[in-house]
């Protein structure tokens, strides 16, 4: 018998990503967001959702583009970091130690030790309650070559990426390998 | 220095969430979808993306609702057979041996032996390119017992909620704990 929790944003796996944007003056700005996922396949998109609070918002508004970094579980503590402080108080790179480099394709800086990035047009804007939710176009995606297999594409057990869980807000790694997608559940099809 | 891959769907993590549906004739239907997340805490909203030629697509437009069941890693099978047949031409969940349950808020069935679900009443529709964000409000939660803390919070480490990864197309189930939200970072920030 399941038991009931009412309604709350309580859900699994979800990322603890990096925003990346300018602010006004041209300083990089990062936050972490784990309302982020993607949402769809061609043109390849993914999205955001911030609160109007945030400055990230405003940056994106105006910049019209943003990065997502995608940090390894060794920089856990920056990636919280940079959920518990503002932009507007702070230069969190600075204050973390770690790199912005100017995206060359759209208007925003990435983190520079971060092993994949994903560099955003926004292309479209939906407002849902408190949050907004920033669709951006993937115009390319940045890799460091270490965290690639041997066909050249990414292997999530190279990456190590961050874990989110809402309620308990806790970080976890990945775990084990558990089997191939398209391709495991075809001896249930018969 | 990073290496260009392309305008690609790389990004990690992603979920394999199973969205409940009813189709005309009131037949349960699930599919398994990686485009997914939440995107608003107020009111609690998840999206999940769709292609129109989705059996579910038409699904959710008629019934203004869904849900998304979270299949512990010792169903990482069945999430995947969701995955790769059409609920056009069969009763997954029946071939699967799993048992579909009248959600009592929203139109839509769930998947009884998931550990945690989300009832979604249909509020936004948004088309980007081949996919459709559907955004719903989250009307309840309903978990197994077994799977929250002392606090009566799910624990992910319960849970064991699966995890996709685009490209490689593989799953991984969850990894070791690696710190508490809001907490870690703060050292920081001095």
């Amino acid at each position: 018998m399941k038991e009931s929790l009412g309604a709350k944003t309580l859900a699994f796996p979800t990322p603890a990503w990096i925003v990346g944007t300018y602010d006004e003056d041209g300083k990089p700005n990062v936050m972490t967001a784990a309302w982020g996922g993607i949402c769809c396949s061609k043109p390849p998109c993914v999205y955001v959702s911030l609160r109007q609070a945030t400055y990230t918002y405003g940056n994106i508004v105006r910049r019209k583009a943003y990065t997502v970094s995608i940090a390894s579980e060794a920089n856990v503590k920056e990636t919280d970091y940079f959920g518990v402080v503002s932009g507007r108080d702070v230069d969190k790179l600075s204050a973390a130690g770690l790199t912005p480099v100017k995206s060359d394709l759209v208007d925003a800086p990435y983190v520079k030790e971060f092993p994949l990035v994903l560099e955003c047009r926004l292309i479209r804007m939906l407002g849902v309650g408190l949050h907004t939710l920033f669709v951006g176009e993937i115009m390319d995606v940045k890799v460091d070559p270490s965290i690639l297999d041997e066909k050249h594409v990414p292997d999530i057990e190279k990456l190590r990426p961050i874990i989110y869980s809402p309620g308990k807000q806790v970080y976890h790694g990945v775990g084990k390998y558990l089997g191939q997608a398209f391709s495991m559940g075809k001896k249930l099809a018969g």
